[in-house]
């Protein structure tokens, strides 16, 4: 079908020769695999790296779900507080003084408690450890629990801190009628979608890029291209709004004799990274995420978000941000 | 009146190709509202985002004042500390050892006081837990006292070491008689303001960027238009005294031919960006304010900030930074 | 004497139309007044800031001497200790329960100790508080304590790893016979100083800026110019030994027809700005300085600091960095 | 033999005038000394520093490896531990209330577990102070105890925190044939060696630099050169699989002409500088390396590290990243 076509037009695409590299190889192997994962992260496995070496755990614990954080500090906190108690328990149970207790359970259960009063240093001292051995440890459990607890500060500061944009996309990339006067003999269509910042911090000096991604056949082997696409704007001063990111189809997009059918046969895959700074900390931030081909939709406009707040402001509605309505 | 040479005027400026898009929309429903707020932020509601994510509670925690803070801060302790002790009351009140008490409710406060040294770890331990019920609530409070602590550490941190400028600007902007040798045959008249910083910590490599924003009419529909203004000079190595901002009003200004009723007609404002160097982080900072129409004063000179201290140096007087004289 | 023909001379000197600010101003009012500090900072009182400011005085802290800082948060923690044993001694001194004393000094010393046991929350419980006003001041004062020590963990962690540079400079700088084949025909003599880094730390990206500063008369009236130099190299990508920053005399630079003398009457000085990265953070580092007039030596180069470690490696001695010996 | 061949190359290699310096100067004195050490640190001794101020310690403690961080902070703990209960043991032991002992080393172990209870603020209470004199000793160890602490808290989160990339280099770099298109009539060979991410955090904007160092006899003297080799690519968007990072050896490449024997007589180095932003924190990170002369391999190339994991993605192993493939 449509595939002759394709190719031969994907043959005629220029590559320039100052586009900067993106760093995914062309390996098309599995052709149907996105190239970012829908959280902007590549899609590709790591064989034969340490992934517990401690600086690794500190990133994962930095990266990962607060749940999923405060479920590993609680549960290191029981852990920790347990094996301790298991110490005492084996060793000179009845060095630890002021315990109550009618049955074994108990007296663990006494040992347990003064375990979790050494680690966090509250130390009431009805329970207090007697003799060298327990003293000994009860003085290296403080001694680790306030470690802890100094790490964990830094883990708490490292992920709140953690320069990191939370934008909204719009679901769908349109393909639209398009005029700009300054492109107005060149192009009279645009792929566009819209992008909002999900946070109530102030994101300035916002900067975007589309990466198009395509199969093209080589010497009969598939390999996968990356090009960039040139964009109406590609910084704006403040995203206060929401802003739509344009790339005008004119004669030189690679898009331009692109029919429906041929971004599927590619595997057509819009890459974008989008830069800005945080205003709260003033830091970098990146945000990737990606379009496929199934996510374009063809002769759409989108809805406004700007909308007048109840107490008469401007307002943009952050529920809007996907909203498009066919053109007729 | 007035209105008829505005819209001719107003169509007849060219926007500069180049122009970096300032990401605020061209939408004007509101004519008279600010687009900036005096403080910076952009004057714009949000609906429908998510204003108690733990993240966005972070940052509101980092940027609210002082004052703000650190009640929110004893509250959460107040509160924390309370229900604790409900929950002992209620469960199993007697299992605290030691408490003294003559009525019902000494011996809840015995209980909240036994709560506090829980949570602080202080555990004096004339009270102290016992049974299985109270000790796991206070090795559990005395946790969570010590990751409250560890996250007020990160918030005391994030809130001192966060880069903001404090500038000072002058309550006005002036359009007056201007000249300068690079300029002499174009530019009679400059808009210009000062700014100094209100802080102790050094500024350097300040750069500065004013945004004319005013209504067009379009198809008969009010626009917002955001234009850049050329400046003087615009950056400088150190603000060690005081900066005048000089927009020369030459024949390339879009304010060339505004009267004083245009700049009210077309509800003009300047927007100011500042960007700099804190020198004691070594961190970019930005800075953000807007002077409306009702802010300027014509035919008038800013007075020297300069004065001499007590000990014969050289000093800038803050308390000047608005002061100016009516030219004659 | 000389001073005609040194403002002939300054009348003659170009000012650069893309030369950058540096933020001075251009009063001359205390010409022999230094511009910069030896430390870098502008020699520039404030008045009417707020000194007091919550920020300022962390700034303060932060910059400051060690010694200074620890004998400032020492005192802090007596001064809150003392205050609340006053308090606790005022109010209700028999509800400290455990006490030991035949003397009133030494119910208030054990009140204080109290005091110091609830605020570093080591609360032995010998001392403990009873009583529903001594409890509720003991649980204010271990949660002052908390915060305190969140503070001091911010400050602590803050003065550590702020970003700055501690360079040596050469103690002077030399005017000296130069000869490089790119500037063959142009300069014979040069201007140049020498700087290494004083820490073990690694310093990559280094810049390097010399702002050449001096009086000039205009219509009767003397005010400070500021003209930047150019230098043979700006940037190295390591500073890995020491780097001599110079300024060849060429037919460009403002320096060529000035003698000794004129060095003194236009009151010259030289400013250094030095930028850099640090290897340890990532972060940018910004080190500045001067040399006055009395500071050049003519005709002296300076000393290699280049030598042999006794392991055989290169190695550079920091103690040379300043050793020059006149040329014959 | 062929140095004389080698050193009328070496006097006919042009230095690029706007050639960044890379501050290593140009001494030669020991011609087979590595110019960096394996891990990218200058291999340059320094002598009269101050190795034992507080920022050079902090620095240190910072860099280290996590074994000797800990081992120090362990010890620090056992030390002063150990130093306050020697000042209590000969002051005033007796004023510790609540000992257990039968001998007088039992004492001292009370004693030293007090001292313990008290610097890490757990205080259980039945060993506490009495006396003026133990009371202020254990209330400046609680102190000084918080403080350490709190210095932990800062160094664990430096550590942590700290900018590095951990990168993997192929062993050698080789020289093969080569062919671009671009290149085509221009680069038959090249010098190569690849790179990937040794940790799971994503890199982006990696960019890398290659300095080719070697010896000159001018005036028949050594000295050390350095100079910038041009990339095939300097630049890629996203570290997600290897990078081949590629010198075609064209007509203005100073490798031209050199033959095997050259590399080894001109002491040859190649100086990797890779820069990248680590995604985690957003920071820029340095990495650097050298290949000797030893390293290079004539006519290979590299085994692609592309395979496909277990669950079908595509996948790198890092075990492959130095392997490569005699050419035939």
């Amino acid at each position: 079908m449509a595939s002759g076509k394709k190719f031969r037009f994907m043959a005629s695409i220029k590559r320039k020769e100052d586009a900067p590299e993106f760093g995914f190889g062309n390996n098309a192997n599995n052709a149907h695999q996105r190239v970012l994962n829908p959280d902007g992260s590549a899609n590709i496995a790591r064989l034969g790296g340490n992934k517990f070496s401690l600086i690794n755990i500190y990133h994962a614990l930095v990266t990962m779900s607060w749940a999923k954080f405060f479920l590993i500090v609680s549960c290191s906190y029981m852990i920790v507080n347990f094996l301790f108690a298991i110490l005492y328990y084996i060793i000179d149970p009845n060095a630890i003084s002021g315990m109550i207790y009618s049955s074994e359970l108990q007296k663990f259960e006494e040992i347990f408690f003064f375990s979790a009063q050494s680690l966090t240093t509250v130390g009431y001292g009805r329970l207090n450890p007697t003799g060298t051995f327990n003293s000994s440890l009860a003085s290296i459990e403080s001694f680790i629990g306030l470690l802890g607890f100094a790490l964990a500060t830094g883990l708490l500061y490292g992920k709140f801190s953690r320069p990191t944009a939370k934008l909204l996309y719009s679901k769908n990339a349109l393909i639209a009628p398009y005029s700009n006067p300054r492109f107005v003999d060149k192009a009279s269509t645009a792929l566009m979608f819209r992008i909002t910042n999900a946070r109530s911090n102030q994101l300035i000096e916002v900067e975007s890029q589309i990466l198009f991604s395509y199969n093209e056949e080589v010497d009969g082997k598939l390999i996968r291209r990356f090009q960039r696409l040139k964009l109406e704007v590609e910084k704006i001063s403040f995203l206060a709004m929401s802003w739509t990111i344009v790339h005008p189809i004119d004669d030189e997009s690679p898009l331009r004799d692109l029919t429906k059918d041929d971004f599927e046969s590619v595997d057509a895959e819009f890459l974008i990274n989008i830069k800005a700074i945080d205003d709260t900390y003033v830091q970098q931030v990146y945000a990737r995420s990606s379009y496929k081909w199934q996510d374009l939709i063809w002769n759409a406009k989108f809805v406004s978000v700007i909308t007048q707040a109840n107490d008469g402001r401007t307002a943009i509605d952050l529920r809007k941000i996907s909203t498009y309505e066919i053109m007729s």
